[in-house]
């Protein structure tokens, strides 16, 4: 575990001065990196993207939001199901080449080592320390982008990357997102425990 | 700017050894943390939630998953409109509480100073250096969950956490979340140029 950082000493005194308008396209801050498995033409496909959250509690339900001009589109739309991959730091340089050619294009099917779960056409990258396979259970037809909604059918992980259950953060070494920067990042520093950490201020 | 860390010299190498089920309710990794706002009893209420993506980028919207046993629910559906706010790591005990009570049990209106943009009722955090104001386009009823999707209407930020249009991470110094071992996490180093970083292996 890392070290746990001193808390200030004062709370929520951060400059609340002036406030500037940034206009409307702004990004969440930062996302997570992943990786969206498809099959295409008969061989996997992998997209990277940063627009995803989980969904639902029970049934495990994720949302995965991919612009319409994507292959991964048709491939998720022709099987129903896609896998969600979540790379390694080291892994940046294969992830960022995913999010830069078009499976229209290229052939990305050999750029990782690939298996399955219990979905055919949900290919899963062994490189990757989590990996999830999905069933698609609705898409959302929004302007630009479709906003596919799956339930999470499975997921696998390296044993190093999960111990008691729980992910080792430091094992998997997840890459985050900022736009419109277009930067990588490192998780960094634990801070402290979600659910306890301001429980002294319900007194 | 931080340090950008030296590439490792292999690529895709980690481990793709036996791979572990680890069930299906496995979480985003990690989660952005934002506060949600939204008028309930005609006073602010604010939620911590870490299940929020962008989800189109023309208009540019939003989807925030929400457990529909929250009040925030109640107050999104009534007024059909919602801020994001995304705290520093200095606030972390403020954002914590967020998401420990309920606004039904407890008035979480004074915990931050609030300020508000265009739309009525989206109430936003002075001390969170970048917010969003929404206005809910559609909501998607799942089993546990509602997912709330919005228009990103206006958007604020301090003037120190913004340069040339793109975020300081540094000085906005956002809160990340990983479950179900529930913790927070700072950001760490700068990695790579998205978009860019890949392109060696284009040829």
């Amino acid at each position: 575990m890392m070290a746990k950082k001193m808390l200030p000493k004062t709370h929520g005194n951060t400059d609340s001065g002036t406030k500037i308008p940034i206009g409307r396209n702004v990004f969440i801050c930062p996302m997570p990196v992943t990786i969206i498995g498809t099959h295409l033409n008969d061989r996997p496909n992998f997209l990277t993207v940063g627009w995803v959250t989980r969904a639902n509690v029970d049934p495990p339900m994720i949302a995965v939001c991919i612009n319409k001009s994507n292959a991964s589109v048709d491939g998720i739309i022709m099987h129903k199901t896609f896998s969600v991959n979540f790379p390694s730091a080291d892994l940046i340089e294969e992830t960022d080449y995913c999010g830069l050619v078009s499976g229209k294009d290229k052939d990305k099917s050999k750029i990782f080592d690939v298996f399955y779960g219990e979905l055919k056409n949900a290919p899963m990258i062994k490189n990757c320390p989590i990996t999830l396979e999905c069933r698609l259970t609705e898409a959302i037809d929004l302007p630009t982008n479709f906003l596919f909604i799956g339930e999470i059918e499975g997921a696998y992980a390296d044993e190093s990357s999960f111990s008691d259950g729980k992910p080792d953060i430091e094992e998997i070494n997840p890459l985050l997102l900022t736009m419109p920067d277009n930067s990588y990042w490192q998780i960094g520093e634990y801070l402290g425990h979600a659910c306890k950490i301001g429980r002294y201020l319900k007194t």
